[in-house]
């Protein structure tokens, strides 16, 4: 049975998990209850070996209007009482008056992305700005509807970019093309953010899923989810690690176990010509990195 | 008013700082002294409320011909009866002896222009080569006249790509550009220079100032110069971490403190449909790196 | 006198290595004894001042067929009797037991291109799936002819991507590029390769090695071979940096080195308007990184 939700949907049909966002009146604008939904529903996708990937949309008109502006007060839900300092946030990492007071939602949700052990698709279906553009930088890839409107508008109400966006952005489009949105908070239309590098493919409004979940089920149909979801795990790792020796373990470490596991069924069904049968899990992976 | 330099020239009008290289007879050739004065001028203007954004361009028609091999001696300013090792660097980099002796005037200059917590623009002319060309690196942006010509030129006198550029050209064109350009030490169109990535826009002569302050206002007007400042530090911090965890940790704290400064004014102003005016000076930055 | 190999050919004229991988009747399939074969010949060719670059390609029709899964056993030579665990390979990494049984071949080979102090440049002839694919991901410049295949396969067997290809290809390509390569296992005609960022420039067949060693000779003729080599070994090392001060260490270093060495000459050559005679080689390089 599907979890209940307030702000979001889940449903996994046919291998692949749908998120909704799910607030269409409010142009599906973020809220503290839709961040901790979102890591909710991140962990278990993870754990649910039905569902082979994730695709990411919203109800409605708009994929994400931002954070929700209306709710008064502190609207980001830090605590303005604390004085936080870089070590803080280093030794009470998992403090929860830290976590509650001072982390970005929108960062702890895409720390759930990163990680999660599937592939994580955007199917970006109209206004995605603020957190709702950030947050589609920790997914794999961005499909977007001729109707939507991307926007790093942080810099227009003086607040900066979240969501380890200024982690994944980089490493997506570039610095230089990273710096300009950031800097510039234009909105981009679908054309302009895949001539940029951000979004993947443009698609027509009505075959926007269609096109997402065809491109979900090239990754997940005929495959070993454990070597998926190992692929993931250490392309965005290795990214972002100081020498190719990292990489090499980890590489050794995913080669050695998978080869002893789905890739002997792989091997044989190759030679056999014939349709693999996997009998891996995504839910349980071998660790090929050291514990950091 | 305006402080006075030997080789190069520092205007702020309009909210933006514009520095000249200013030796049009050689060129705007690099010397011991341009790279002093440019540190000297970047943190200048790093410490200048009235300066929002950096554009740097060359008088005449070069932009910054390379070093000036015409000094004699070593033109590159080190102490050759010096015998320093990997370990010297470390340990003695703020010794004086290591810091004219042996230190890469160019790399001083970029690691000046990296502090900056401003948008910096390079406005590209003329001839851009050597430490004309990989200076810009350092830069957010490069903008190019039709007459620009750029080129990595080291590997024909027999010397290496300097001023941090292997840390800047790979994250901005990706390395299998980033090594074709060094190796080959050719010189380029600005037309080509835009098609590998390196120069953002190319520009007629008599607009490339125009454009380039044009784009300097997108990053500006009605901005928190806090968030700029903070924005532009993440975004270059954060593509070389190693772990989206330690994005999500400065930019919890850049949230934090921006939501309970600029940040307020920010969202008041939009509510009320209005102009921000944001209090916030980028001389007085939050820290949101732990020391390093 | 060229060393004879079983798996490959090594020739070098012109000032120019080339490697052919060569089992053309199995399509140039990957086997240990390849592995073994191309980790002694690129040290080789980096102890080799008359090789100044190296071509890498296949004999016959294909580039490299991959892994080859007709010896039977475990095809990827590992030791099944093993339970290695990443503590393992960080502490036992040069442990003969885990170097044959554990470590992955291809990373291993890859790991040998890092180190060469030359610059590699892939011909890809034809086919490269698999291991032929991810083993030019770690050559500086993939060229390829109309004919070439590319394949980034393991998915479709239940594997992972290796040969270090998880540090490279996101750095080659963007991540969102090579997740979707890696993930599909698609095959890629030389163009869609071209397109995505991974191959620099297609040939017709006959002209494939000519374009080869005409770039080669882009980088080498009146180059110093110590400037390619540590130009080379800091674009790799510095991509990967966490700050360009980092960067700025090592190229200080290597200007101060070049300047006093090769660059002297580069300097008098440019001066006199004559060609360079240079006397550094790339066998003796000077240390320019923290031993790491």
């Amino acid at each position: 049975m599907n979890p209940t939700y307030e702000t979001i949907r889940y449903e996994v049909a046919d291998g692949i998990a749908t998120v909704t966002l799910d607030r269409p009146d409010a142009l599906n604008a973020f809220t503290v209850t839709m961040a901790n939904e979102l890591i909710d529903v991140f962990g278990r996708a993870g754990r649910d070996d039905d569902a082979r990937a994730v695709i990411v949309t919203g109800a409605g008109r708009a994929f994400c209007a931002g954070m929700d502006l209306s709710v008064g007060g502190n609207v980001f839900g830090l605590d303005g009482s604390m004085s936080p300092t870089p070590a803080d946030l280093v030794e009470r990492f998992e403090d929860p008056a830290v976590v509650e007071g001072v982390r970005d939602t929108g960062g702890r949700v895409a720390l759930a992305i990163y990680d999660c052990p599937k592939p994580v698709i955007a199917a970006i279906n109209g206004a995605a700005v603020g957190v709702g553009a950030t947050m589609t930088c920790a997914m794999d890839f961005r499909l977007a509807s001729t109707k939507a409107r991307i926007g790093f508008v942080f810099g227009r109400i003086g607040i900066v970019p979240e969501a380890c966006s200024t982690w994944f952005l980089p490493r997506i489009v570039g610095i230089q093309q990273a710096l300009e949105w950031a800097y510039s908070a234009d909105i981009l239309t679908a054309q302009e953010a895949k001539d940029g590098g951000l979004v993947r493919s443009v698609h027509e409004p009505d075959d926007l899923l269609a096109g997402a979940r065809a491109l979900a089920h090239r990754f997940t149909d005929d495959r070993s989810p454990v070597a998926v979801a190992l692929t993931r795990q250490m392309m965005y790792r290795n990214a972002a690690t100081s020498h190719p020796r990292e990489a090499h373990r980890a590489e050794s470490l995913a080669m050695f176990w998978t080869s002893e596991g789905d890739g002997q069924e792989g091997v044989a069904s190759f030679l056999e010509k014939r349709s693999p049968r996997f009998a891996g899990s995504a839910s349980d992976l071998p660790d090929v990195f050291p514990t950091d």
